[in-house]
């Protein structure tokens, strides 16, 4: 699986050979016959016998429009690789394209190999074409089941997020990235051309992107096909690029005076990139190079009929999908079709069997230089485990349930840094400008943030080379780390929890991609998607209603189950062994949603691991009833600032409620909570009732929006007893306990809920529930009198901690806490 | 209200006066001063006693950094903006710099007739210091609260998205956007440059950008401070801009000189523009021109000290929030705020009351032209209902249910083009490509497509002018409808399904400004934002599984009940009273979710308009029980495709299972489902119940994720019984009903759904459920060998129509209707 002829960074030394250039014009007329043949055909795949409309798929679904394009560039890449040994991946923007990339990897032989039923002769070519985009076959776009990719391009905006992601830490590694001018509108593509200043040309992979304006979308022209090539030529140059600009396929010229034109160009923008290669192996210090990029402007559906039906086709957004709808029923259009078919020679291109003639596979690079075949896009071959240091010997010292303050991210930030050493190759941190927000900068005292652009005096942890990557670009962050992912390697990505819903879209697709990916068998698993959410909706002090949003999860658990995990730590060591957990698996999206203010701890290391290792549990140290016995009630929480708050309420209910047998259920791992059968996570029914009890009251404090919690238990035995408090879309506010008042969330209405469901408490229980709303009154008035929380709530601590030092348990102000940025 | 001394688009016939920028640069150090104060003081807003710990918040929250940026070109807006008469509207992008916003429209005079506890004297700056990002204060951001605003900011990347959909149809306005270079850096931002394509210099108005280079994030420099200036320039120009660049704030130059530079070239782009104006006057067709916009280089946090405990922190990301984080507790501290707000001599700023003195003032300009008071930040005043012709006369006639099949959305169309036709000038329709594809391009026939690029001969409906404005980006689209309701008028977004979760987190943050928005008296409300969402989850033929996604509905319900409201009308006369509906509402977020393909028609517009207005309802004509008498079960549906299968279910049930008696429910207005307690439209359980029994099987064929139906449901009567079919995240598929199938939503699972759940049914149900199984796997097995669906499925007509002309009710083959543009 390695790339043992490959000779990265060599320079073409001499001009294309004119028996390369015909080889490239035959392979793009063999691609391109074969991609109309899976849009259109469901038999006589070589047109020996005369066309009729029974050979014609009854639905017709694909794209035409970009892919003669994706052919062309694939064809000359060929050459390219061929010549100079280059290790190369192809990544697709218009993934709709799909009919190319597979014709590409029919013809390198890779398809045939990976699915042995296609065969190289007509039984082969039939096999091929009715398989495309026909239910029980495969997808019409480069999806998964696409040997050679790892982007899907359904959605657009994505491919140099990818195509970077890629590169970092690939050294050898060219990837040319083609953008469609479609794509290039979108917000996430038109920053990712900014990803050349986080790349070190000395040890990072090279990006060539190739913008392929064939001028129209759907329906529409594109703006960048309409704009002069003055304006065009100075964007790409404001992005930091040297483009080269090719037009072709607008006039009458030969096809092989194209190729040899497009090849000359091509050989210029890698020799280029040779030399930049070189010059940085000499001078890792020097200057930021503008690397080369390519304009390739062609018609649209370029090489099919020029009109049909008196319409312009070619050169038209008439060309983006299927340009012939009625080639079945219409005769007039079967004709086109047979025409356009023929067009492409199939006599000259597939010998007597239907294999493609030799000629045709005369470019075709060996064995992994084979873009379909390169083990990078198949990123779990490549992959090595991390090399995790103990994460035990970075917890916190707990003598007691509620000592121990600290910031939890500040504490996973010393185990990552040690993560981050020992893995300096093939780890990375993404963030957009939030890692030291989110308090994992330790890991900046072991590497860099990747920088290439200009440098300043006071600039700290800047360097070209770096494994944390920051932009204020969510989309570059999960792009990027996408696309490092899937060619094998580790990471995570952190942000605020509120913004983390940027990516929603960006998730779907990459939780859809391993959801099929786990289908195909000869896809390797790769390191899972991790989350590092901070900064969350409890603790936005500095920013309010605008940055509060716990509804990631609600939107993560959408998705397969057996793709995503979703974790709320309660403290600094839960943190630590959840986030070991993480990095170890495989295939997943874990979410993990931690605080950064300084919080109490609750459990020793032994406990934890204990603890998240279950998922949920029995916190005994704050119950009053021993586990085998039943309770009055049972405070269950799950997150870092609702376990703050339920335990608090434990406290007052002791000291007030002495009688009452509390039960207090902690839930590190929410998919716990979900049916066994729903999720691989899921609680049994038994285990379930083993912790709620199956008739007692339960008052749920949870992180985020509640009723999540009860799409989780539904169907579980005493679901009518189960009351839930969470985050209800009310906080413009600037104090920690005030925030939790405003949602209904705070220790003293989890009092009065508890209250309010143990009608066996009394009168007694009803002059406290006064008192208690009293007090939330009385806590409200004076934050907004003193701007700050009355000191018995921001100083509560655990009772077993009292009187130890440095145990300021609550929810400290931020002002004396000093550096908080955000 | 009226802006009647305006005189837009003058020149400025001479050099800025003396007295001007004297007045500017006093206005900018009371601005800059105010702003300090917010952040930092209770009390001696005027430092009128020695400044001590008592003075200062016990809780520093906010943001200093692009505070002054921010105020620097609001004084010169106001100098030109007074000496031009020019109706101007402020957006800030970095929203964060909020006490810079309030600090101007208290110097406006604004703020104090707004809240009028503020009055000017010290109480009352006392009050507008405490006030800021306090508990029952103001937040810290540039928020709904904060006059002259529509955009916080507190999630970036929508400054000219907003700016642009301000603009439009705005033709005296100008909108000056601050862009923040860490915003820049989003991929919303990079891709809203190109709106300058879309603009009308004719009958638009113009968008100023202002890139604001401070430098620094929150622990980072930015990329374009870091690139060079030729590239800046390239970069600008590249995106259709001629920029002018301006550099202040790192040596020691005269605060009066920089104000004379900066006045010079503001009036030189204000000019530029003014004749860009007067040419378009002239010339309509005249070429796009390169709009000017300004980059403005100023340190971050200028200003303030220049260093802190031997640190830079004027000029660095330390300036970012608060660069003073412990001046109540130490006394070094304290003095450097102390020296910090003395810097700006107050006592020259203030009179002997408090109040600013004139010559501060004295740039300020009357009435509405102040940005602060400007009506169309406060859109709701300048808001005119829209001519509405009947929706009825566009309705399809329905002889007999399921009869009439249409596409949907098509039919809307018609009338879209109609309401079109009467409000060119308030209403627009945004798309990302996809106005045609989703089928409701008839609005094309009475406007164009904005387009102000290069024309081809080929190109159908694009012009300068027009009201559907189209970009591949979803962002844009949603932030230039955004831009344009906050500021009075009307409109709509229609968008694929799947891909409208690229802007979740833009929806969001509507959402929570129209939350905010209905709580504030002096906001008026504005027109709904309306989605309307087709090329849904279930017909994703030329795409599969990346473009299936109903989660849209399930992220938009955990927003504030009284914001967000979902339909999911199941034929064509019900979207259109639906559609009615949304464009007459205000201050929600609408989102309506419809099929394109052909697709039979139930209901006629009489009963369309009853079932629309109950929200949910018994369908009679598809019940063998009468209303009042209790079914042996209930089948509901929500959604159209949903809506077919369950009618094709009963059709089998009439045939097989004679005695059954089935109540048909339908849901169009989703949050019928929630408690009446929880949603305005939620039905109370006596409502709930007569639909749905308390006790009987209840079969849910629900167009999204099944458990949200749970969700909304888990409290009433009944629940127990109620099974949800839904899309499960199972679909890479080619034929409608195999989609169905895959997901069990099929007509035959609701059946054998319906056989699980009435025991009573005996053995003959049982050899029926054998038969429909048999008859599941028989359509798989015709789809995967035909391509396309068995023609009795295909082809299924409810009984009622059967016989009667054109009325092929099922799931059409895309093939056979042509032209399916996705």
């Amino acid at each position: 699986m390695t790339e043992t002829t490959a000779t990265p960074w060599t320079r073409a030394g001499e001009e294309a050979r004119d028996d390369d250039i015909h080889s490239i014009d035959l392979w793009w007329r063999t691609a391109n016959y074969l991609s109309v043949g899976q849009i259109y055909l469901l038999d006589n795949p070589l047109l020996r016998e005369p066309l009729t409309g029974d050979h014609v798929k009854p639905r017709l679904v694909g794209h035409w429009g970009t892919t003669p394009g994706l052919n062309f560039v694939y064809a000359h890449l060929n050459r390219a690789i061929l010549r100079r040994k280059q290790p190369t991946m192809y990544i697709i923007g218009p993934g709709h394209g799909g009919p190319g990339l597979v014709a590409a990897s029919f013809l390198d032989g890779t398809y045939t190999t990976t699915y042995h039923d296609l065969s190289y002769d007509e039984a082969g070519l039939k096999r091929l074409f009715t398989q495309f985009s026909f239910p029980g076959g495969i997808p019409s776009h480069v999806a998964p089941e696409t040997p050679g990719s790892i982007h899907e391009g359904g959605e657009l905006g994505y491919a140099l997020s990818h195509a970077y992601g890629a590169a970092f830490d690939n050294p050898d590694l060219l990837v040319a990235a083609i953008v469609g001018d479609g794509e290039a509108e979108t917000g996430p593509l038109a920053t990712s051309w900014h990803s050349n200043k986080f790349i070190d040309p000395a040890t990072d992979g090279v990006v060539l992107p190739i913008l392929h304006l064939n001028g129209y979308k759907i329906a529409n022209p594109t703006v960048l096909a309409r704009i002069s090539d003055e304006e065009l030529v100075h964007l790409m140059q404001g992005y930091g690029h040297k483009p080269y600009v090719f037009v072709a396929g607008f006039d009458d010229e030969g096809d092989e005076s194209i190729h040899r034109r497009f090849a000359a160009l091509l050989d210029e923008a890698l020799d280029e990139i040779a030399e930049i290669k070189a010059a940085a192996a000499e001078d890792p210090d020097m200057d930021r190079p503008m690397w080369p990029m390519i304009v390739l402007r062609t018609p649209k559906g370029w090489t099919c009929p020029p009109e049909i039906d008196g319409k312009r086709t070619e050169n038209s957004w008439r060309a983006h999908q299927v340009p012939l709808a009625s080639a079945r029923d219409t005769e007039a259009h079967l004709q086109v079709l047979d025409g356009w078919l023929r067009s492409y020679r199939p006599e000259e291109l597939f010998d007597e069997d239907g294999a493609p003639v030799a000629e045709v596979t005369a470019i075709t690079p060996p064995g992994d230089l084979r873009m379909s075949a390169t083990p990078h896009a198949n990123g779990g071959i490549l992959l090595r485990d991390l090399t995790l240091p103990d994460f035990r010997d970075f917890g916190v010292d707990v003598p007691t349930p509620g000592s121990s303050p600290v910031e939890a991210t500040r504490v996973l930030g010393t185990w990552l840094k040690a993560v981050m050493a020992a893995n300096l190759d093939n780890f990375r941190v993404f963030a957009p400008d939030e890692l030291a927000s989110n308090r994992i900068q330790a890991v900046l005292d072991v590497t860099d943030k990747a920088w290439n652009a200009a440098l300043d005096s006071d600039d700290e942890h800047l360097g070209k080379r770096g494994q944390v990557v920051e932009m204020l670009s969510e989309h570059q962050c999960q792009g990027w780390l996408e696309g490092y992912l899937l060619t094998g390697r580790h990471g995570l990505f952190t942000s605020y929890e509120a913004f983390i819903h940027i990516v929603d879209s960006m998730f779907n697709q990459h939780a859809k991609w391993l959801k099929i990916s786990r289908e195909i068998e000869w896809r390797r698993p790769i390191a899972s998607l991790n989350y590092l959410l901070s900064s969350h909706v409890w603790r936005q002090d500095h920013n309010g209603f605008s940055h509060q949003d716990p509804g990631f999860i609600d939107h993560v658990v959408n998705k397969k189950a057996e793709v995503v995990r979703v974790y709320l730590p309660p403290d600094a060591n839960t943190l630590l062994s959840v986030y070991d957990h993480c990095l170890r698996s495989r295939d997943y999206v874990n979410v993990v949603v931690a605080g950064k203010q300084p919080q109490a701890s609750w459990l020793t290391m032994d406990e934890a691991i204990f603890h998240c290792t279950r998922g949920a549990g029995i916190w005994e140290f704050a119950s009053n009833v021993p586990t085998g016995e039943e309770p009055d009630v049972v405070i269950a929480a799950c997150g870092d600032v609702p376990t703050l708050e339920a335990l608090a309420a434990i406290d007052i209910i002791r000291t007030e409620l002495p009688g009452l047998k509390v039960r207090m259920v902690n839930i590190v791992d929410l998919m716990r909570l979900q049916p066994s059968e729903e999720h691989p996570h899921g609680m049994t029914d038994l285990e379930y009732d083993q912790l709620f009890t199956t008739d007692k009251p339960v008052i749920f404090a949870y992180h985020g929006y509640p009723w999540l919690i009860h799409r989780l238990t539904y169907r579980r035995n005493g679901h009518n007893n189960l009351h839930v408090r969470g985050y209800k879309e009310e906080g413009t506010t600037t104090t920690p306990f005030d925030m939790a008042m405003l949602n209904d969330l705070d220790r003293f209405h989890l009092v009065m809920d508890v209250i309010d469901r143990v009608p066996s408490l009394g009168s007694r229980a009803a002059l406290l529930r006064q008192k208690l709303d009293d007090r939330r009154m009385e806590a409200r008035r004076y934050a907004r009198l003193h701007g700050e929380d009355p000191a018995d709530i921001r100083d509560w601590v655990w009772p077993d901690a009292r009187g130890l030092s440095d145990v300021s348990a609550g929810v400290s102000a931020t002002a004396a806490t000093g550096g908080d940025n955000e």
